[in-house]
């Protein structure tokens, strides 16, 4: 009782902590008439995007609603609990674009007072999100569980229509990852295209009518994309964890045990809280806060460490699982593996994307030779920037695996996303003050108020790309324990790679993040050109527009964007939502096992690669803009455009894109693992 | 009896053939002063590339001989037969070049008669490669598993032995593929880079010290490496097949079944020869020859299938490999689908690497809006065209695993390479005719000619992608055969993914080839840097080159392309050979099988879709300097040019490199396997 009571008082911390982060960006004052335009135009525009996009999200919500109502046992209840999933993440993700937008301006105005007031701002908008999405996650998921829990006996049940809510999270950030990560690239390129190329106005001119897309873009992708994908990971490696736990009928009884995963996440959120309060400061003589940003990081997974170490001594108490023993000491090590798997890989990420470490700067030096070496050397970075993450992965895996089996694999996933209050505080720092970067440019606020907005922003692309590094690692845990959840629903207990379906299906499974790859990337080609008509459209029939006495159609061009990108994520997201289902009947629950497993291997590696490699050519050319080898204009400059226009949809879309891929198969195949084993039997009764 | 005698027979064949083809191919006269002293030069680079290499090679073999005969049981006996392989697949690779760069001048002759008369010299060139180097395959291993047999009672101890041939024939191909693949590459670039752009000289200038490293890195490629690459696929899934049926006692005793694997391979000589005898024709009048060429591999295919039926029906006994029995039938049908799926994988290899099909055009039309398009719609072609081969392969290995175990995969890779002779005649055949190209146009023979060769080497581009689709399937099987032999030995009947250490291996193998990718394109690069500075170097000291006063020193260059590219070659090579001895070593025999099939999973798909994607850039750029988009000289055609320069590591390094790492990590993990496991129970032992 008294860890339920601990859970809800952390979910209400977190909820209240982000109305205090709110009112704290609110109380600045927005001055001068220009801003006040800028910002309400990304906000009309932001809402614009969000309104098209959840009317898609609701249509498919409630079709997939019905699609789980009638094939799964208790599909009702399932149904149920996967739409409130989707709809407390589309709340998060609206709630977090809303403050973002409101938060952008208000950087830019308090850059003007100085470094430290413009970092608070910005800092506070980004922890709206990070705390309000995991309170909100801690306690949808609790209440969901609670609820259930009342209409059954089996707790296994209850676990198995909360996997709904996961499923229901997952598929929001389908939507937001997918489409918007082709939205934000199409938006980039489509405006950078028509408007600095063709009609030769500035970067961030307000007579574009694509700019606006072009800032809301940024919102779209580290803002609602990264949090629906953190709080999917968040809600399914619960799941996972809760769903392998109440296979234990021992267990069940026990409420301290079982409800340990969401303790954990509900007790990262006073962590993260005290984490930020104290130590997220900014001298007034600073020239960069890249360093209190990473100590956030750091400092949050130390404290972390003792806190999870003293409650798993206190509330866990140790049960058999198959032929092992979890004990206090197992989980506490698997959680802590995953706990500080995160931040080698994010220590990992940075080595291999920041432009102060060898492999960008030799990148940027192979731009002198041209474009052709410039892709090759990002390319390699990419690669070889996989082998440590998933090395420190596998290890994880490993010790996790071993102590606790699929259970700990589960709890080493909540280790790594429970300081996620400040991941995602960080994360959504990122694209607040990029924005506010933008807006004092197009403000005209002055030099030295846009050198403190691109200090600002600098340290936001270092953190970006840990964050992403982090989202993936975070992704491959929930993965396997979704894996490990699904064999457990589907009573596989020991998978024979030396059975040829499983070995066929990992082979087929291999080449799927490859295929979902190609699909993404030529879809944000073929969006970005949809936008550039629309763009030269708009243009050719209203000349006033790049005059400045007529104001462009940005709602349109929003909306274009919008429609070609949710247009071009069907293919995709067909093929992630419908292979599991396919195979699964066809060839059974075996065959699917492998196939999800082959999904990983390359899955984690193909993420990796390609968000390291974007991360590596936009850094690369950051390093020669800042005036290495000749600076801006140069022809290693023009090779390093080109890497970082392909990095774009790499780190962008298609990368972040493959951690749904991997979590919403194996949810996926979890939620409706009943269903597949009793068609793949009707499949086999047609066989003569 | 009449089984062995058939296959000495048909070796023996095969040998003839290739000593007919090789007196039809040096009966051509060369004529002129011009032609000779180019041919010799080419010549004397190549002889002087073979004797750089193959000094590396002997004594990496030789300290490798000493490492098996040290470790192993048997030691000494598989060294014998280790280096006997390596010997061999080196006096395979030697002789091809040698009639290689024999025949190229010949066929710049014979196409001042007539483009049926050229075609005939370059095929008969290629078919010299094609039936040497089986016959010699044959012969090889048959002689030395007989050989052994007087020494052991125990077929598998025999076998055991035998593998060392194959392991011999990999460890060369290594050196032949990545050595070779750097190597080419580099001197393709350094050629280019100051030939061409600094000192202002046309391509294939005879001035130029790197032009002639650059004409014979086109025969270290296709024809040493493909052909060490094939070698190695034959031997290696022939010993796998043995490995596992002299598993089974009672087998041991049937001559006819034991040796039915090298039976399946030496039939497939007559067979191959018979198809190009009858069918190996152009008219007089034809305008192409790409349809005779791609027919040969078609009627080979179809013949093949009736002969294989019928012998397998007359000389196959079944047998039982553990709770299965093996018989005819089943045998037959995994022969088959390995043979169909491997025309299968060149059928989809073509239409994505020929610019007669959609997705090379849309590569094409991509390169209007830049580079950074041209490399994305060029990856997402490699991405996409490995669905289809890896799904074939996935049913290959299906079926012929379900119906006769892991030796029937090790079958269904004898079966998708008995075609062999004619593959390698073809892939022989092209760069043959791309030097035939470059010669008559040094020789200015005029522009019939030079159109005619022309002829021959467009039709020597679509068949050489195809021998890479075809290379890499066969691979594929041949390492999974390798792999279940290796579970024969290392004692493993069950490999569960569900075991921690498994699936951990199974993500770090997963990650291997890419970081193999990343280090071989780099190496290209670096060694690319070496020769660069030679030739600057070369016309700096002796600036009478440039006026044709001076000879260049061609043996310089190719000498110090060859050590660049055995220096670079170190890193990956060491990776492939160590990784499995130390992975086995210190985690076992499990998490060893759990790494391969992790490195087969994405070595599979990273293998097509670079060789792909290389194949498409190339294409793509012909296909706009034939006059699409603009033609030469067009922003199109520059960002075309990037991509060819990207793809040229891809296709012609580190893709084809990728075959080796899969198969030879097996087969050093079969070899050793008794070592590994005493090696890892001495390191249990150290553990408290």
């Amino acid at each position: 009782m008294l860890v339920l009571i601990t859970i809800y008082l952390c979910g209400l911390v977190a909820i209240a902590a982000a109305l205090h982060f709110t009112r704290q960006v609110m109380k600045v004052e927005v001055v001068g008439e220009k801003p006040l335009r800028i910002a309400a135009a990304i906000e009309e525009g932001a809402m614009a995007f969000l309104s098209q996009e959840y009317r898609y999200v609701g249509i498919f919500a409630l079709l997939f609603a019905l699609l789980i109502a009638v094939t799964v046992p208790h599909g009702l209840h399932t149904a149920i609990s996967f739409l409130v999933g989707a709809f407390i993440s589309s709340v998060c993700a609206f709630l977090g674009m809303k403050i973002a937008v409101k938060g952008n301006v208000r950087t830019a105005m308090q850059a003007q007072v100085g470094l430290h007031a413009a970092f608070r701002v910005a800092l506070h908008s980004g922890a709206v999100m990070g705390f309000g999405l995991t309170g909100l996650a801690v306690l949808g998921l609790v209440t969901t569980a609670l609820i259930f829990n009342l209409f059954y006996d089996d707790a296994l049940q209850v676990m198995e229509i909360v996997s709904g809510f996961g499923l229901g999270g997952s598929t929001v950030a389908l939507f937001g990852r997918v489409g918007g990560g082709i939205y934000t690239k199409a938006a980039d390129v489509g405006a950078d295209l028509v408007g600095k190329v063709e009609a030769g106005i500035p970067e961030d001119d307000p007579r574009n009518p694509a700019v606006i897309a072009d800032n809301v873009g940024d919102n779209v992708g580290d803002i609602a994309g990264m949090g629906a994908d953190l709080f999917g990971s968040c809600a399914e490696a619960t799941c996972a964890a809760m769903v392998i736990g109440a296979s234990v009928a021992a267990l069940a009884q026990n409420l301290s045990t079982i409800y340990y995963p969401i303790l954990i996440t509900a007790v990262g959120i006073p962590v993260c809280l005290f984490t930020l309060l104290m130590f997220a400061k900014v001298a007034k003589q600073a020239t960069s806060v890249e360093p209190t940003l990473k100590n956030q990081l750091l400092l949050s997974t130390i404290i972390m460490s003792v806190v999870v170490t003293v409650i798993t001594k206190l509330v866990f108490v140790e049960f058999p699982l198959g032929d092992q023993i979890v004990t206090p000491n197992g989980v506490l090590v698997a959680l802590l593996s995953g706990l500080w798997a995160g931040l080698l890989i994010g220590v990992v990420t940075e080595y291999y994307t920041s432009h102060a470490y060898k492999p960008v700067r030799e990148v940027a030096a192979s731009s002198q030779t041209g474009a052709a070496t410039n892709i090759i050397y990002g390319l390699s970075l990419g690669y070889k920037s996989a082998v440590l993450p998933v090395v420190a992965t596998a290890v994880a895996i490993y010790l996790a695996w071993t102590l606790a089996g699929m259970y700990g694999v589960a709890i080493a996933a909540i280790g790594m996303i429970s300081t996620i209050a400040i991941g995602l505080t960080i994360d959504a720092y990122g694209p607040v003050s990029d924005n506010a970067g933008g807006i004092a440019e197009m403000c005209e606020l002055g030099e030295e108020v846009r050198n403190r907005t691109d200090t600002l922003d600098a340290a936001g692309n270092t953190t970006a790309a840990i964050g992403k590094g982090f989202a993936i690692g975070s992704a491959v845990l929930t993965a396997l324990a979704l894996f490990g959840a699904f064999l457990t629903i589907a009573k596989v207990d020991a998978l024979d790679l030396l059975q040829p379906l499983v070995f066929a299906g990992l082979l087929v499974g291999g080449v799927l993040p490859f295929l979902f790859t190609a699909q993404t990337m030529r879809a944000v080609g073929e969006a970005a050109y949809a936008m550039i008509e629309e763009v030269r459209r708009q243009f050719r029939q209203v000349p006033d527009i790049l005059t400045g006495k007529a104001q462009p159609d940005y709602r349109r061009c929003v909306g274009i964007a919008t429609q070609a990108a949710i247009k071009l994520m069907v293919a995709p997201g067909l093929l992630v939502m419908l292979t599991p289902l396919i195979f699964g009947s066809l060839f059974g629950m075996e065959a699917l096992a492998g196939l999800l497993a082959g999904s990983l291997v390359s899955g984690l590696v193909l993420a990796i690669s390609a968000s390291n490699s974007g991360g590596g050519w936009d850094n690369a050319k950051k390093y020669i803009e800042a005036g290495a080898h000749g600076g801006k204009g140069t022809d290693a400059h023009k090779a390093a455009v080109v890497g970082d226009t392909v990095g774009d949809p790499f780190k962008d879309t298609s990368g972040p894109s493959l951690n749904i891929l991997m979590k919403l198969m194996a949810i996926t195949s979890l939620v409706f693992a009943p269903a597949l084993i009793k068609a793949h039997a009707f499949v086999l009764s047609l066989l003569p």
